[in-house]
């Protein structure tokens, strides 16, 4: 077992290894850094050719230093990290923090160097964070640690804060610090030779310092743990991702820049609904949400209040609430009349309630204390518009005073006001979330509904149907040593069936004579398909002919398929014909299997033909995927609708819609070497019976 | 011809009538502004109750002011707004602002009393701005006007900014002068009384001062004007808009706040989208956009080169720049080499250029020269990381020089380095736009390179057709009087015919006995329908019969029919059976006009079934479209695709497609009195003369 990040986080002392007397140099500011910020241990300074570094002894080598020391930080220059490592292995130091750059990020040499530091930390059982990083924070008023060299005094609050880029970091740190927004750790993880974000996403999970977890991330070096990791977080604290690289483009320059390879962003978008996760575009939105679970209530429902002295402010959030699916329902007549009583007679008292501009503390704080009461809302957004000649500040504290001990969600906003908050922060040191815009509160309040419902939502089942798993071992025993290849119908067929899953019968012929003599052994309609191996595309080659009513068509559509192949100079790929009950109506859908690189295998779902070639309305998840997770597949695409029923056509039967998925989530599980499976039209009826899946691929590699 | 606002934004001369003495009320503060701000005129306070206001002489009447008074703003109760507007017009004081509250936004009472201040604006050919608004600003250092009671001072710039709003005014106010964004004139412009948001377009339209215009509205109140001047404004200067009161809840509580109507959000969207207005949604959004056109070039093209000393800031401008479309070019091999020279060897020299953290003026000064003379790029994005212990304002401001002069597009984003602005601005007055985060500068680019197209789109010409309006006045005769009422079938075929319509041909028989009589005489395949007046959903009651074949199969389909709508109880709507040629293939389309209170005709284009049912895949637009506009609407639907040819399956005449849209917004233009049509199914082929309008609806009112 390595040890926990208890002592990167909680040290009692810290060696700054590479401390430099020289004001303006990094290690001079991250010394500075600890002492300004207040650092409740002990700070041992390492230079070997200063006597003191900011009036603290400093020592030659950090063996010199007699006291026991738990958190390394190392800024010497990168030929000497290795060293310097050794020379904390010796002193006992367990957790080390190598800030040092010129790492895996410029190249080869650094490739090599950076594999090296990472083994010697494995053997030597220390942690380390980075290399090419920029420290870390933990505001705790037991710790008082600011082991970065960035300017500003860190905000104590709730959030923790992982970022994979330090320059982001580093922007972020200095907004969060003019926005009250209150860090509870921050940390820096560089090149993640050893501690990634699901180290301290691990670490953090049991933390009770940490009330919401925020990542800034251009890669995932694991994203099924990091699934696997997320997805029992979210059940107590949330947590909030940036994840850069979404596009091509963007995906390019991040591995020129980190040199990891980069997952798709539906693949990304997948693994981050499937683990609960909320997803954000921007800093300014991630912190918005943030202090949002750090300082209020989560809300109990999705029913909003919104308390104003301004109209143009309370319809912009209005429009945002209604865009995120939250409600502005009326007040309770009981509440209306007590508002009527103490706002001005041309007030609206419905909701928003408007108090109009010259609204003074004392009515703000009775307003705001009868709307919450009122069983209609489950929050609260208080919006203070730009101070005129009114004391905002008062007002703003009112409010603090009325809404202190309520269960509900409150969200101030106090527009245009950011000189007011830090002076209300002294007054009223707890208060609720101050935001800039009601835009920024509602959406909030949105964000923090979605996360109340996964919470509540049921856990969900992996159900497991009986399997014929030896069946399958018979025919992979076939494949064995081969790669890349696909399986031939009736092993497609037998895999299938092995799991359960209905594809439509066939029947074969080599040739027109063998076709003769089945023709008037078959039921009609039938469908009569080209078959073979290397004819991937037959649809679109002519190959397929539906709708056969008997043998004389049957034979004339196999002379029409050899015609259309023959113009495609593709006769020679033709090895035999397939024939097939002609099914005709239900819902053609795709369900399908594929492999990311990093993430593994993933279920597909969607609608055929023009839905998935046109609107590409497609759902993935990891597989495995439980019953909650098929079900949440299968309605969360955009042409439900057409799976419900559409103009009065009856639902298919969704249920085993969503058995099908399940039983090939298995399928995929139990067989990871079936690297592509294409269930395509898997057509759906209204009763479990009829359905059938027409077509299918699948891939052994 | 009522007065211009020249008086309003340029005046010479003030009076303050109901200016206060006392210090923290609204007219004290506007006082104070203007004092403080520098007006290049002379301020008279009125105020029958005071000697001296502000160490100004105060007068007891505005008649008492010997001098000429340019602009009278009004502040005094509402009950003695209308004498003063009397006193201000034996003045002859021809521009009024009305502050004063208490007007239409309080119920009955309001509305008449704005009734009758408008009605003496109007008699004495005055121009109000207001009441219940802000105030206004000009920064016109010959004019210097802060005639509101908002804090701060306006920092100058070439942005026009109207709001609806007054709250809303004032909060931007506030953020512009913190974020370095610089206004040439503000107004708000309160209830609208006599000054619209149209009359302020107008006069911008020609002002010099103005580079581009922003708005805040929270409705329209005459949306084709605004339409017809925008399009012509923005053939000069950009005009960005924020409507809000988007959704159902919004719209209501806007509707309680101002009493104006709204019309629904597609409508609004078609109409900003046509007159080339750039919608956002968010302030935030509206002004980095903005300050992007007053400060920098119009970029010649889509490709942006970054240049930055941090990995994690590239990526994030890389993604949002390929979001918007924008592509980011290798640098061609001779800008490459160049950058080699003079950046650190493991610095990146692509696209983006990072030359890492330690990067200094000089360095980021040549790069930035560099990569603005390479010819792949039209734009280029500066990212500064955040200040580590560099001297950033030193970088910031020799990359201020290095661009200097360029005719190329620079943004400058200085990350998390608020303090430096106000610094640089001092060093270097003229300045690239200065953004926080990358993203925002890279969506401002996003938005000047669509300008930049629409205004060298192709103007567009309203192709008049020949049409045989007789035909439809006469048709008209027969419905004059009536309201809301369907033309019948005949009619409606007349109308389509008369505008070169190819609606499908009919034949009708009352009974099955006609039906009978006519059964060999006609050309197979057809579909039979039931017809009658209040058969509306005849599909969906099983009214109608496709392919059919023969007389025999033409009587079954008759039977059936009855059938049918005897179970829905609707056989006796039935009037009579029509017979139409059986059209199979193509591609159904709606093609249709509505009519929105406020806009008027609203011309409607999308494919049919599933497209428009379940995807909601269609597109408006204000009639008369011209021939441009009528292609952007084809070509704007989500599923082009399946018009331009899926999986191999031709396209449809698509030039006989904008034809089509063109006759149907002719009609529309020539005959409003259809308040209804819709042409659907309109089915479209590869060749022009099999495309047919299957189905076809006129309403007359």
């Amino acid at each position: 077992m390595r040890t926990p990040l208890d002592k990167t986080f909680y040290p009692g002392s810290i060696a700054v290894i590479g401390a430099s007397s020289k004001a303006g140099t990094l290690s001079y500011e991250l010394v500075n850094n600890l002492v300004k910020y207040g650092f409740k241990g002990c700070i041992y300074p390492v230079n070997p050719k200063a006597a003191s570094i900011h009036s603290m002894k400093a020592y030659p080598n950090v063996k010199n230093i007699n006291e026991d020391i738990d958190l390394a930080v190392i800024m010497v220059p990168k030929e000497l990290v290795l060293d310097t490592i050794d020379d904390c292995y010796r002193k006992k130091i367990s957790s080390v923090v190598v800030i040092t750059a010129g790492f895996k990020e410029t190249g080869k040499d650094g490739i090599s160097l950076e594999k090296e530091l990472a083994n010697r930390i494995k053997k030597y059982k220390m942690r380390l964070i980075g290399p090419n990083c920029m420290g870390l924070i933990n505001t705790n008023p037991t710790v008082k640690l600011n082991c970065t060299f960035v300017q500003g005094t860190p905000v104590s609050g709730g959030i923790g804060f992982v970022s994979q880029s330090g320059a982001l970091g580093a922007a972020v740190l200095k907004t969060v610090q003019q926005n009250d927004i209150g860090l509870a750790q921050f940390v820096s993880i560089g090149n993640k030779a050893d501690v990634s974000g699901n180290t301290v996403l691990e670490y953090w999970w049991h933390n009770d310092d940490i009330k919401v977890i925020t990542l800034y991330l251009e890669s995932f070096g694991n994203p099924r743990h990091f699934m696997e990791l997320t997805r029992e977080i979210t059940k107590t604290k949330p947590v909030i991702v940036i994840k850069s690289a979404r596009t091509k483009a963007g995906m390019k320059a991040a591995s020129s820049h980190t040199g990891a390879l980069a997952s798709s962003d539906a693949v990304v978008d997948a693994f981050l609904e499937q683990s609960g996760v909320i997803r954000v575009n921007t800093t300014d939105e991630m912190f918005d949400i943030a202090r949002a679970f750090d300082m209020a209530n989560l809300p109990k429902g999705n029913r909003v209040g919104i308390l104003t002295n301004a109209g143009g402010p309370a319809i912009l959030a209005v429009d945002e609430c209604a865009n995120w699916g939250l409600t502005i329902p009326e007040l309770n007549k009981r509440t209306q009349v007590a508002l009527k009583k103490i706002a001005p007679p041309e007030a609206s008292v419905f909701n928003p309630v408007d108090v109009l501009p010259p609204a003074d503390a004392v009515t703000y704080a009775k307003a705001s204390k009868l709307m919450l009461e009122d069983e209609n809302i489950d929050s609260l957004i208080v919006v203070v518009g730009p101070p005129l000649m009114l004391d905002t500040l008062g007002i703003a504290s009112a409010i603090c005073e009325a809404v202190k001990g309520t269960k509900k969600t409150v969200m101030l906003v106090m527009m245009s006001q950011d000189d007011v908050i830090p002076k209300l922060k002294e007054v009223n040191p707890v208060h609720p979330p101050i935001y800039r815009f009601p835009e920024n509160a509602a959406r909030a309040i949105s964000r923090m509904v979605t996360y109340k419902k996964w919470k509540e939502r049921p856990e969900g089942l992996y159900i497991e149907f009986d399997a014929d798993k030896k069946t399958i071992n018979k025919i992979l025993s076939k494949y064995k040593g081969k790669s890349g290849i696909y399986l031939n119908s009736e092993d497609v067929s037998a895999v299938l069936n092995a799991y359960g899953m209905p594809i439509i019968s066939s029947v074969f012929a080599k040739n027109t004579f063998e076709l003769i003599q089945i023709s008037d052994k078959i039921k009609y309609p039938v469908v009569l398909k080209a078959v073979g191996k290397k004819l991937i595309h037959k649809s679109d080659m002519g190959g397929v002919e539906v709708d056969i009513h008997n043998s004389d068509e049957l034979l004339r559509s196999a002379d029409r398929i050899i015609e259309k192949l023959k113009s495609y100079r593709a006769e020679h790929l033709l090895e035999k014909f397939m024939i097939q009950p002609y099914v005709s109506g239900g819902v053609e859908t795709i369900l399908g299997i594929t492999k990311d690189e990093k993430a593994g295998s993933m279920i597909m779902f969607g609608l055929g033909g023009i839905f998935v070639e046109v609107f590409k309305d497609v759902n993935f998840k990891l597989v495995p995927v439980n019953d909650v997770e098929a079900n949440t597949m299968i309605h969360s695409i955009k042409s439900f609708e057409m799976l419900s029923g559409v103009r009065g056509k009856k639902a298919v039967d969704l249920k085993y819609l969503q058995e099908s998925l399940l039983r090939l989530s298995q399928l995929s599980k139990d067989f990871p070497e079936f690297t592509e499976i294409d269930l395509n039209p898997f057509v759906f009826f209204d009763e479990k019976e009829k359905c059938t899946i027409l077509d299918a691929r699948i891939k052994y590699s």
